[in-house]
C-alpha cells in the first residue's frame, strides 16, 4: 500500500490516500459556539459574527476539520474530555460524624444542594474479608446518618475477578434503581475490589459515579490513584476494563492495621518504585523507617497532624509521585513510563509462580534485577545499588525467585518490545530517586547485569 | 447534612465540610511539567526553574490541586484526555482499489509506517443481513489486499444487543491474537452492530480501535457521528455501555440501496430531528424531495461529485448538523441537548408498542406532539406547524399512534425531570429549523397541545 500525504491543520492531521482524488481537498477547520442551546460552527481564525453578545455565547474546547474533495467530506472531531476526581486523606472515615463517605466527593454547593433535596440513598460493595472486620461499622455509619443503603459483600480475589462478578454487580445497581446523579456507588476493599466495581460503575448507564475505599497498602498507594479498573479474562490479568477514574477515593490509614506483615512488605514494594523512580528523600524514609513501617502496619497514634511522622510521609509522597506520573497521562497513551518499572519481568513471573507471589514481590524482583542492569550501564554506582538492595531487604521483600531466569527475562522483554510500539521503553534508576526512559539495553549488557544479580543476591536471604 | 463550603483555585473547585477542620485547609494548584521522562510539579503561577532548557520540558494539560488541613490532604486531579476520530465519505468503499476500510483511520505518515511494517491483519464483525448482501464483496476486498482476516457474522437485533454477544466478540478478538496499535476491529452493520462491536472494542485491553461501516440510513446519520455504544440489559435499551469514538466511520450511501423502504423512512426521521431543531434549508430539502428519496433510496448517479445532488446534500447536512451538537458534548455531560428533541415521549412509546414501531416512528410521533405543544405555547405559526406534519407525512412517517395516550406522555415526562436533574428541559422548534431548550411547560399547554394534536392528526392518515 501507498504511504499517505499529511495535510497539517491547525493541531488537526488529516491523512489522505495517494489514489483518493482528496489529496487535492479544501481544508477547514471550525470552532463551535453555542448561542441559546444551538452549537454552530464558526471557521477559525474568522469572528464569531457579532448579532450575538458576548455573554450569549459559550465556546467548545472540541473542534471539527472538514475536508472537502472529489471522493466526498471528511470531518475530523477532536474533542477533550475534562476528567476530575479527588484523591481526599481522611481519619476515621467510618465515624458517624465524619461526612466525608457521604459527601467527601461533592465539588460544588450547587451539587451538594441537588444532594440534599432527598433522603440519601448508597450502595455499597465491600469485600467479605474487609466485611468481617468492618462490616458492622459501615453498617452503623450509614445508619446513624439515616442512609438507605444496601451493603452487597463479594469474595474479591484474582479468580473471582471476572466479569461475571461486574454482571452480578450491575444487576444488584438496577435492583436498587440507583440514581445516577447523586448515589455513588461505594467501594470498599482491596485492589480487586475497586477494580470490579469501577468496571461495573463505568459502564452502568455509560457512567455511574462510584467512590473507593482501598483497605490494604497496596491499594492505598496504587489502586486509588488513577483512572484504570478491569477483570481478567481468558487467564489474563485486566484484558477487559477501562479507563474511568472515581468520583473520590477516601484514604483511612486504619484500615491496614488489620492487614498481614507480608502484605505489608507487598504495598511497600510499589511505594519502593515510586521512591526509585522519582524521589531520593521518599526513598531515605524507606530505608530509615522501613522496620518500623512494618512493625506499625502504619499506625501512628499522631493521626494526620504530626507531619514528621514517617508514615504519613512516606503514604503521601507515594500518592504524591503517582499523581504526577498518573496524571498527565490518564488513559495511559503515553507508553513511556516511569510507573512501568517493576512491570517488565515481573507480569511473566507472576503468572509462572501465581500464587507463591504477591503482585508487589513480583514488582521487586524484577526492580532488583534491573537495579543490576543499572549498575552494569553504569548508570549507578556500586553503593547506590547496594542500598537499594538493602532497602528492599529491610522492606522483607524478596530481591530474587529462582524462576526468573535468563530465558523468562528475555521473553518478557520481547512482550514488552512487541507491545510498545517497537521500542523497548526501559525504565531504569539513574541514581537514587531519578529515573530515565532507555530503548538501547543491550543483551550483553542484560545478561552481564543477570550475572551479578545472581551472584549478589542468589541465596543470600536477609 | 450541613451544607458545605467552597474554595475556588482558578478551575478547580473543592468542597469542605464544616465540620472538618479543613475549612482553613491551604489551597494549592500545580501544573505538571515533564523533564527528561519524569513529570514534575510546578506551583502554578511559578515561573518554571531556569535550570531546565525550554526544548526539553514539556507541558501536560493536567492540574493537580491540593489542600492541606489539619484532617489531612486533599488533591484534586483535573486531566483532559482528547479524543478524536474521523467520519469519512467514500464511494465504493469495498472496491478493492480503496484503501479506505484498510487506512482511513489512520491521522500521520509516522502512524501509517507502524502500519505498514507488517503484513495486514483484520477482523470484521459482520450483521448476518449485511453479510448476504455484501458478505462476497468484503471477502473479496480483504483478499484482493491480501489481509489476513477472520469475519465474524452476528445476528445483531435489539434482542440479541446484549452483554453476552460483546463477551463472544471479545473473545474472539483475543483469538484472534490482536494488535491493538495497528488492527482495529471492524463492525459493519446497522446501528445494534455497531453499538456492540462498539462495547467489545471499548473494553478489550482498555480500549482497542474500531471502525464503524454503517449499513441503514439510520446508523448512517445517528450512530455512526458520536462515541455511545451500549447493549441493553435487564428490559432496558442500552442500560449498559461507554462513550468510547471509534478510530473513523465510514460512510458509504450505496449499502442503502438494499434497505426496505419502511427502514429508509426510519432514517428520516432522524434526520428531520435535525432539520427542525437547527436547519431551515435540511428541512425544506425533505420538503421538496422527500418523496424521491425513499423511492431512488439516496441512491444517484452522480456519486459525491454532484454537490446538488438532494441525497448527497440532506446526509451531509445531517451529519454536519449532527457533528456540531455531538462534538462539544461528547460524554454528554451538558443534560440541555437538542439531539434530545423526539426523544423525550418515544421511549415510553417504544418500549410498550414494540415491535411495531421502529425507532424513528417513535421518535416521529414524539415529534409530531411537540410540534403541537410549540404551537399551542405560541413558538410556531400555525403554517409552521401544518408545513411540519406535512414534511412527516411526505417522508411516510406516522404522525399519530393510539398508545401514545395523555397518561403515556405524563409518565414519560415525569421520567425525563426525574432524570435530567430536576428539570424538564424540553428542546421544542420555535420556528422551522430553529429550537431552545423550556424547562417551564406547563400542564395545560400539554393537555391544550394534545387536543390540537389528536384533532389535527388521529384518524388523518396520509
Amino acid at each position: 500500500m501507498p504511504a499517505g500525504e499529511i495535510y497539517p491543520v491547525t493541531s488537526i492531521r488529516e491523512t489522505s490516500k495517494s489514489e483518493l482524488p482528496s489529496v487535492h481537498g479544501k481544508q477547514k477547520e471550525y470552532k463551535l459556539i453555542q448561542v441559546k442551546n444551538t452549537w454552530c460552527r464558526v471557521e477559525s481564525g474568522h469572528e464569531i459574527p457579532c448579532t450575538w453578545e458576548e455573554d450569549q455565547i459559550m465556546v467548545s474546547q472540541a473542534k471539527i476539520g472538514e475536508n472537502i474533495s472529489n471522493s466526498g467530506i471528511s470531518w475530523t472531531v477532536q474533542a477533550p474530555i475534562v476528567f476530575r476526581y479527588k484523591v481526599v486523606e481522611s481519619q476515621d472515615l467510618l465515624d458517624p460524624c465524619n461526612p466525608t463517605l457521604l459527601y467527601g466527593h461533592v465539588s460544588s454547593p450547587q451539587e451538594l444542594e441537588i444532594y440534599q433535596k432527598k433522603p440519601q440513598r448508597r450502595l455499597i460493595v465491600i469485600d467479605t474479608t474487609v466485611d468481617k472486620f468492618y462490616g458492622y461499622k459501615v453498617r452503623k455509619y450509614f445508619e446513624a446518618n439515616n442512609v438507605n443503603y444496601k451493603i452487597l459483600p463479594f469474595v474479591t480475589t484474582e479468580e473471582t475477578k471476572s466479569m461475571d462478578l461486574v454482571m452480578s454487580i450491575v444487576e444488584e445497581v438496577h435492583k436498587f434503581s440507583l440514581d445516577r446523579r447523586t448515589e455513588p456507588i461505594i467501594a470498599i476493599g482491596g485492589g480487586v475490589c475497586l477494580d470490579i466495581v469501577g468496571l461495573a460503575a463505568s459502564l452502568y448507564r455509560r457512567r455511574t459515579p462510584y467512590i473507593r475505599v482501598p483497605t490494604t497498602l497496596l491499594s492505598y498507594v496504587d489502586a486509588s490513584v488513577g483512572a484504570k479498573n478491569g477483570v481478567n479474562f481468558c487467564n489474563c490479568k485486566n484484558k477487559l476494563g477501562s479507563y474511568t477514574p472515581p468520583a473520590a477515593t477516601f484514604l483511612d490509614r486504619s484500615f491496614i492495621k488489620t492487614i498481614p506483615r507480608r502484605q505489608i512488605s507487598n504495598g511497600l514494594g510499589e511505594i519502593l518504585k515510586m521512591a526509585l523512580m522519582k524521589h531520593k528523600g521518599l526513598f531515605e524514609l524507606l530505608e530509615l523507617h522501613g522496620k518500623h513501617l512494618l512493625d506499625t502496619k502504619f499506625q501512628t497514634r499522631s493521626g494526620v497532624t504530626n507531619h514528621g511522622d514517617p508514615a504519613l510521609k512516606t503514604t503521601r509522597l507515594a500518592i504524591e509521585t503517582m499523581l504526577q506520573e498518573l496524571a498527565p497521562n490518564l488513559w495511559e497513551d503515553d507508553l513511556d513510563r516511569l510507573v512501568d518499572y517493576g512491570h517488565v519481568i515481573s507480569p511473566e513471573l507472576e503468572m509462572k509462580v501465581l500464587p507463591a507471589l504477591m503482585h508487589g514481590e513480583a514488582v521487586n524482583i524484577d526492580m532488583a534485577f534491573m537495579t543490576h542492569v543499572s549498575y552494569v550501564r553504569g548508570l549507578i554506582t556500586l553503593e547506590e545499588k547496594e542500598r537499594t538492595i538493602q532497602c528492599m531487604r529491610g522492606l522483607e521483600l524478596p530481591v530474587w525467585h529462582t524462576d526468573c531466569t535468563m530465558p523468562l527475562i528475555k521473553k518478557a522483554l520481547a512482550e514488552r518490545f512487541k507491545h510498545s510500539g517497537g521500542k523497548m521503553r526501559l525504565p531504569l534508576p539513574t541514581g537514587l530517586g531519578t529515573a530515565e526512559i532507555f530503548n538501547d539495553v543491550s543483551d550483553n549488557t542484560i545478561e552481564a547485569a543477570y550475572k551479578t544479580w545472581e551472584e549478589d543476591c542468589r541465596d543470600n536471604i536477609p
